[in-house]
């Protein structure tokens, strides 16, 4: 009998065998250096798990973990306590347009009304999840503190917003600005109507979250209330109430929300290095930004905007009424605490009483503050700054104001004013009476996205603490308006405006 | 000879081997699904590559991405333009402890000394990625705004920040504290001496940042110069300067610095929990959080907060001193734009006041302000609440003051006090003579962390404004502290406390 037939059958399934084998193994391999196996210690009773999101069903661990190589098998704290997780068994630690249950609900930025331009969905609930839109989350900064409540068990981590009897008190209707996809970019102007604009998909059950509110107040300050006493300010009974200084106005705060392809071109980048730029930069946050290229909206983690209205909200975009603007980006240590050292909360109260003129005169003022502080390099920064400004050796000088913070950060100025028109777009604005401001950078993106600025008012100098001449000619050197710096016969020489030195203030 | 046994053995054989491609193939598959592949369409000319940064070496990707089943091949742009990536030809999604070049330096948190301690390295530079221990970035937040820089050239991203002349400008020496790893867990107790403490490792080229920046100032603000018109407060040319109300103070900044673990315990969950919660409620911020379980310290996106300081700052850990505490958390509405729907700003004033009291009595006086907007909801959220509270049917009643905020954001507050008294601890403080707080949560989280409290003061009733009655009474009712009610008779019927309405604010 001719037994070769066989002899080659098993010959052909061994190699068969070896074959398979290897392959499988090298994908092992490499698998194994990259995903995160549901431990384990990671698995949870399934009769605790509220709703399931086991977006690959019923899956085993794949292998114990001692098996993964060079990894610590300690590297990993002890199993969360049994029935504590409300995650499902297997973590994603990022996605994929191709995956199952990934559908996002498609965005039509810029389409000219709220169901064509679709709603953002940035939640995590489970009904919500797969129609993701949005990369990041609601809230920004403030999703940490809500992860903590989450953690503690104090928050439902199913828990949708109640938002009945929310809506905004005042009308920020639809202008033409909002259907161009590149004019506003770095906040959603739908932001403020998620009921009326999706309310049929908040019914169904989705969770859509407002990233606008608009309210309205009463202000006590001070400085207005002296305004008062000494005659400055009048009272109107309508804007300034009383005596006392108290003033009427209607305020909204904004999340930022940004339409990625719009914030590249805003920049002068392309897309991809964006989104690197952003992951990279940040220390590798949210790897969406490089898997999600179908995903164009980010919920990025930084402060957003407040404004402030003095007089009918309706009149700012009407062009027949007079507006005065003051856009102030955040400076913690002067607008709360009064530091000397700078000019910004006495131009802050500047604009508001200019504000409070203009809408006393029948017009309207606006005051936007951005969370950028200490022009978007932050507090530490800021003061590191202030020391190494104070001990240089000449002293502190407007000639090297703006070194000394390239010196630490790299950089002068983080704040990039070029997103910063958005919300004035969004408001319908279409010139500005008075602008209430000297920076350059500021008015070039304004008069650049297309508003006009009939006119620039600096601040008073009577209105200058002591130790902020020294920021306040170094900003005008370096191309700051100031009407009376233009007449003046001589630029002042920056080396000899020097600020306070420490030892005039060791008391 | 009968073959039917070889046969039938080969053919089980074959079966065997046909059902083991089934299931593995499957196995396979799902698995590709969730990792992260290094993607051919991210190459980049290797000669763009300043320091390549292949963690795995040569490695082939794992697959075409065609072939990951059902992915859309065209999801993701198309590459960066040639030359001017900053960045390497791989993108790295998320690190693993055995990864190769992969090598953190240690971190031991709470060690005595600072090289015991050893320097907190986030940076991104080539020489320091390597060694890289913390997951995150600088800046918290505004990295996102370092990012906007590098991406657009105007930053380089391997700048390193010059830190000569920045040291601070007062001394905050180690106490015992520092060296209970449990004990400082959401800000790093070194992160103002990176300088003095990891000198040599500045020298060596490893980019390290402070996170705390200490410095000096005079603060000039209108309620206090009041104070010192109607003889409330004495000038004493120390503290209190001139007849204007300027004041010298010693101040600081810090950035948050969170130990996990510690940050786990502190919450009452334990460390897996917590990094699943920051990672999955954050919207997939960080996968690090999890697959970096060796890597203990994370610098989340979130605000820090800032110290004033008013007489000696060496009198702050003496405890023969007399110290007044004011804590404060951010409400941007009344802090700086004086809002009179709540207490905020009147009581930041009258903590100051009393701080400045408490130095010219020859003692010392402190303000901590953290960056918790709206309750660390913030402030879009918070507006919503004060229309919802404002339209409720009934009013605007103290009874329904927290129902409110649960309704929108499903929780009262997410301050969560737990962590606040780390600052105080890293100061050395001991005890408060007279803390400036009527909050429960934040005298409960400071006794409770070992400080004793000697007597708490409650706001001044003729400082409350107007509209603020709804919200105090509340607190007291839910647990604040207040000597004049708990004197009272009666506690006050909180359906009858009402806010104004809207109606009356129609002017």
């Amino acid at each position: 009998m001719d037994l070769k037939p066989v002899v080659d059958a098993i010959n052909n399934l061994s190699t068969r065998l070896d074959e398979y084998q290897k392959e499988t193994r090298a994908e092992l391999n490499l698998l194994k250096n990259s995903i995160v196996p549901p431990s384990p210690t990671f698995k949870i009773h399934q009769s605790n798990i509220p709703e399931p999101l086991n977006l690959e069903a019923e899956q085993q661990p794949l292998t114990k973990r001692s098996s993964f190589g060079n990894r610590e098998t300690t590297a990993v704290s002890p199993a969360p306590k049994a029935g504590k997780s409300q995650y499902p068994d297997r973590i994603i630690l990022t996605t994929y347009p191709g995956n199952s249950k990934v559908n996002p609900i498609p965005l039509n930025w810029g389409a000219e009304d709220a169901a064509a331009r679709g709603p953002i969905v940035a939640s995590r609930h489970p009904q919500s999840l797969p129609l993701r839109n949005a990369i990041g989350a609601h809230g920004g900064a403030y999703s940490i503190y809500r992860a903590l409540a989450v953690a503690m068990g104090q928050l439902d981590a199913n828990h949708k917003p109640n938002l009945v009897n929310t809506e905004p008190v005042f009308h920020v209707p639809p202008n033409k600005s909002w259907f161009d996809p590149m004019k506003i970019v770095s906040m959603d102007p739908w932001g403020h109507l998620v009921q009326e604009a999706f309310g049929d998909k908040l019914k169904e059950g989705l969770d859509l979250r407002p990233t606008i509110a608009l309210t309205k107040a009463h202000m006590q300050l001070a400085e207005i209330e002296s305004m008062v006493k000494d005659g400055s300010l009048k009272i109107d009974g309508k804007i300034v109430l009383d005596k006392k200084g108290q003033l009427m106005v209607t305020k909204g705060a904004v999340e930022p929300v940004w339409y990625l392809p719009g914030i590249a071109k805003r920049f002068g980048v392309d897309e991809i290095s964006l989104r690197r730029a952003l992951f990279e930069d940040t220390g590798g946050m949210y790897p969406e930004l490089i898997t999600r290229g179908d995903l164009k909206v980010f919920l990025p983690p930084i402060g957003g905007l407040s404004i402030y209205i003095f007089g009918p909200p309706a009149y700012i975009s009407d062009p027949t009424k007079k507006l005065t603007v003051r856009v102030h980006d955040e400076c913690n240590g002067s607008d709360v605490f009064g530091s000397d050292i700078c000019t910004c909360r006495p131009y802050l109260i500047y604009g508001i009483a200019e504000c409070v003129r203009q809408a006393q005169e029948g017009g309207v003022g606006l005051i936007v503050y951005f969370r950028k502080e200490g022009r978007a390099l932050g507090e530490v920064t800021k003061y590191l700054v202030y020391n190494a400004r104070k001990r240089a050796e000449g002293g502190d000088t407007a000639a090297n104001y703006f070194l000394r913070t390239e010196n630490v950060a790299g950089v002068k100025d983080m704040r990039f004013q070029a997103t910063m028109p958005d919300v004035l777009h969004w408001l319908g604005i279409q010139k500005i009476d008075r602008m209430i401001s000297m920076s350059n950078m500021k008015y070039d993106a304004i008069v650049g996205s297309g508003i006009s600025i009939l006119e620039r008012v600096e601040i008073p100098p009577e209105m200058l603490p002591p130790d902020s001449q020294v920021e306040i000619d170094a900003k005008i050197a370096s191309g700051y308006f100031s009407a009376t710096s233009a007449k003046s016969a001589e630029p002042p020489n920056l080396e000899n405006i020097k600020g306070r030195t420490w030892d005039d203030i060791n008391h």
